[in-house]
């Protein structure tokens, strides 16, 4: 049996201010930095321990983790950053508010494109200063790999590819491993866990800055998941998430 | 030619209260996360960049490298954590104050141990809760290698072999690393460096939170250094550092 806590991160400048964030690499809210220490304490308070952290490549995650590790004295495990738990890269509508995008192209292209599997929101052209290609996190990242634009369905195969390489070998390893990442990077991983289907996984909302634990069997196969804090706090941070007004990924 | 930046950490709780601190794992003080931010923003200011980050295994050194990072926007680099990077062991002189060691010891036994490069300070016994084999972050470290005590000779044979093992093959593949470390763990290093002899090590002080920029030629010897910020801040730092009074390491 082996142990895997995954962790949204909290709050970002610009879930607060309802933007399309995307591989845009928006820092903390306060409220988003309180989130992360919470979930630090919460999860040393039950008394979890790691002995490896992987992360995103983007800031929010990045300190959301830090925080984490910072309340549990655990500052000092190796944590491993990686473009590939980036969250779903949101193309052309980065940067846009919800309201902008509505009025551009309806609220019912909106609403497929934030909740359909595999329908692609509006692609960066390559000339747009937003492509990852100008951005000097990704500079070793083969441009084969870096998006323009993403449904779930592609984040998902490179969360898959890093998830099977990465990280599936340190925990068979014995390692118990804590990943602080976004919410359809995460939504993705546990799509594959879970063998969630296609249509399903959409519904599936992961609240912020609250520590999700599952236990897993040898073959990796989830046999338990909770989320972490008090039933009242966790169901109403999921039904918050389940408002599609409030989650701009 | 390779560029190499070193900071010794910022001001710690322990240093404002004048406690003998080695590898207690004490936090950054307000002033010391002041510190952190400005050598960040000077290191921005002046347009360097890094391919990698060590430290220790210490919150002091991680949280200055952190700071730094972010104020850098290169929160998404590479970060090596490590034991080999920790303050020199100050054995069973850790956690006293300066006025308890001098009372108990002597002003001038006290200076010997501070100012010499090979006398030890009394060890700690195998038994004492402060032994690293006794802290969950050096439990993958073989015993032999954990101290009970150290001179600044015995931290210079660990920073040497890591420089040699883990930073060099970095340097020479054509990263620009960045160090944030302790007093006496970038002493060592330094005087590996430049070459400095045993007695004249002892009077080299390094400023806490004040970038230190190295130029090294292909064989990794210094053909030029100098310390980031205004000539006046600096010079005072060091002139601060230089007064025992207010060095503990």
């Amino acid at each position: 049996m082996y142990q895997l806590v995954l962790v949204r991160h909290g709050e970002s400048e610009w879930n607060k201010s309802n933007l399309f964030t995307g591989w845009t690499d928006v820092d903390l809210s306060e409220k988003g930095v309180m989130e992360a220490k919470e979930a630090g304490q919460l999860l040393k308070r039950e008394n979890f321990e790691f002995d490896a952290g992987f992360t995103s490549y983007l800031k929010r995650a990045i300190k959301t983790l830090d925080y984490i590790l910072d309340e549990m004295n655990l500052l000092w495990i190796p944590v491993r950053k990686s473009w590939e738990l980036n969250e779903r890269h949101y193309g052309a509508l980065q940067g846009l508010s919800k309201e902008t995008t509505a009025r551009q192209y309806g609220e019912e292209q909106v609403m497929r494109w934030r909740r359909s599997y595999d329908v692609l929101p509006p692609a960066l052209t390559a000339g747009d200063e937003r492509n990852p290609r100008n951005d000097i996190k990704y500079r070793d990242v083969p441009e084969q790999f870096l998006p323009l634009t993403e449904s779930l369905k592609e984040t998902g195969i490179r969360v898959e590819d890093y998830w099977e390489k990465e990280i599936v070998p340190q925990i068979k390893a014995g390692k118990k491993v804590i990943i602080a990442a976004h919410g359809n990077s995460l939504r993705a991983l546990i799509k594959y866990l879970e063998n969630i289907s296609n249509e399903a996984i959409v519904d599936v909302n992961i609240p912020t800055g609250t520590p999700l634990v599952y236990t897993l069997d040898e073959h990796l196969k989830p046999v338990e998941k909770h989320y972490l804090g008090s039933e009242g706090r966790t169901s109403s941070k999921i039904e918050k998430a389940a408002n599609p007004d409030r989650i701009l990924e």
